[in-house]
């Protein structure tokens, strides 16, 4: 985590995304009247420290800014120049290991989502700051995480991803076909190509959550909502920021403008051949590596009554897909879809 | 190295990129006549050991695919899914540390290029097996290397990247300017960006290096070949396959078509007025970073007699710039200006 996200592109991007951004302007400013006076720790305040700087604008009385990047020296020079040195103070470290001069907070906010919610998240480090540092009633902002699921028709895609493997240059390197599958990626996808109904899949209340709940295991039924081809799972998150004076989330989903964090596209090793209101129904779990922290695994189990294409009889004797998330492969190709 | 190359997306990039696959399969076919009956070595064999296939197809009387990384397992199994098991042998390990059945072999074939040449360049283990393996007046593909400069204008991008800081959601973050400026870009830029001479910055002959040869220390001159701006300089390589029939060279500038490594783009503190026929001389250093070895520093001295516009004069007492590459941030915006 740490060294990925010192990197200085990331946090254009993330500066650039706009959803993200001000989504997190609008919950503090619009519970300025909750924070207001009150003392506010920002977990991984980043190069630029603009969580923090929202806070002191919405009244705080004081906000610590904690980050364990050597970056955080240069979100200190950024909040000097916008005159905030007095209300907040940036702490290089990480939360679990430093020091502050309050015995509890009023309120915490942090931006830790990763890919597909759970990729490189900083979920421990909330879930620390919140045991150790946050008072009872105090509020988390966000407080609530979402998962969704829908099922894709990704013919096009799927056809220049998998079918590309069978002459390159001639040679037959069909095997790859099961590696290209393996890879869940991180894309951002028309709603048109959504053709089920769009499913709750797992959701956790961050004000109780413990490190172990942050794994999904989860059943999910999906609805046709038209006869189409079923090429791939669609997952994406929300969070919440519910504690304050009017619910308001921040959506990954297809629906909305595109974000940094795009969607995340299973590909199935089957096609189904869908018919209106025909059902897939499946289970899915998303859990850390046991080979690596930062790595995600993914295992889905599906079943679904109608037509099965199979790509290949070789790569679906079973419906069982275990993929892995490693270093997210970006799809930039698509990303102008949605703008 | 290893770890980052692993990934499959990276293959997938690779291979696709066919400016980069077709050159190996040109210089390899172009002398099948001299490839075949011979010996050849492929560092680096990667996933699908296609460059390994393409001197069996070239009639090589043995192949020794060599890759360190686990994904060499995949290359044997494409490589007997495609009957070439009999021709060539598949070794899992480090080039330095393996070792093969044969005295030494007459051909060595390696695509071992970086970003910028440099970046993260399999350079060192290319030496290794020159000199462990290939036998006198045996054939290296490619065999030379030449770094190219140019100085570009490129307002608008500058103006997005640069000038974006000043007001982000109402905070001024001029700060970052200075970061944002110190990351070399890759990016592939339109060739009418280029407002002065390309000049061959420096190269490196592959027979007869050293590993200490590997880094560029190197003066350049450019001349404007018309009245405009200069925002940044811009730098690309070549290989050549020089030692066979008739030589071949694989480009990556920016007239020809766009290959995955784009080029390399270092904005410069100052904006230059410059009129046709003036001159910026300088000098640069492209080494390996003293605090990590996958990282890369770029240091720039330059001057020019011209106009000089400011972007601030906190920014730029005197011309120097120094760069480092560290996870290259590369910009989809711009690649879909050369197909």
């Amino acid at each position: 985590y740490f060294d990925s996200y010192s990197h200085f592109g990331i946090h254009e991007e993330m500066l650039k995304d706009s959803v993200r951004t001000k989504a997190y302007q609008d919950a503090i400013r619009g519970n300025a009247h909750l924070i207001r006076g009150k003392v506010v720790l920002d977990v991984g305040c980043g190069t630029e420290g603009i969580l923090s700087m929202f806070a002191a604008q919405a009244g705080a009385k004081h906000v610590y800014a904690v980050d364990s990047s050597k970056m955080a020296e240069n979100a200190k020079q950024i909040i000097e120049a916008n005159g905030f040195q007095d209300v907040i103070t940036v702490i290089q470290g990480k939360v679990e290991e430093i020091d502050l001069p309050v015995e509890k907070v009023d309120v915490i906010v942090s931006e830790w989502m990763g890919y597909c919610l759970l990729f490189e998240a900083m979920f421990d480090s909330i879930i620390y700051a919140r045991d150790r540092w946050l008072r009872d009633g105090g509020m988390l902002l966000p407080d609530k995480a979402e998962l969704y699921i829908a099922a894709i028709e990704d013919a096009k895609y799927k056809e220049d991803k998998i079918h590309f493997w069978e002459n390159v240059y001639g040679f037959n390197m069909s095997l790859m076909k099961r590696v290209a599958m393996f890879e869940p990626l991180v894309d951002t996808v028309h709603p048109d190509h959504i053709c089920t109904s769009i499913r709750p899949l797992w959701n956790v209340d961050l004000l109780t959550a413990q490190k172990s709940d942050m794994q999904v295991d989860a059943p999910f039924e999906l609805q046709a909502i038209r006869n189409d081809y079923v090429h791939a799972l669609l997952i994406f998150f929300e969070v919440g920021f519910t504690q304050g004076h009017k619910p308001l989330w921040l959506s990954t989903g297809p629906h909305h403008k595109s974000t940094h964090w795009h969607q995340t596209v299973l590909y199935l090793n089957d096609v189904l051949t869908i018919a209106k209101d025909e059902l897939i129904q499946g289970h899915i779990k998303i859990f850390p590596s046991s080979t690596s922290k930062r790595h995600l695994d993914f295992s889905l189990n599906y079943q679904f009554d109608g037509e099965v294409t199979l790509i290949s009889s070789q790569l679906a004797p079973e419906f069982i897909d275990r993929l892995s998330m490693d270093s997210p492969t970006k799809r930039s190709t698509r990303r102008s879809h949605i703008g």
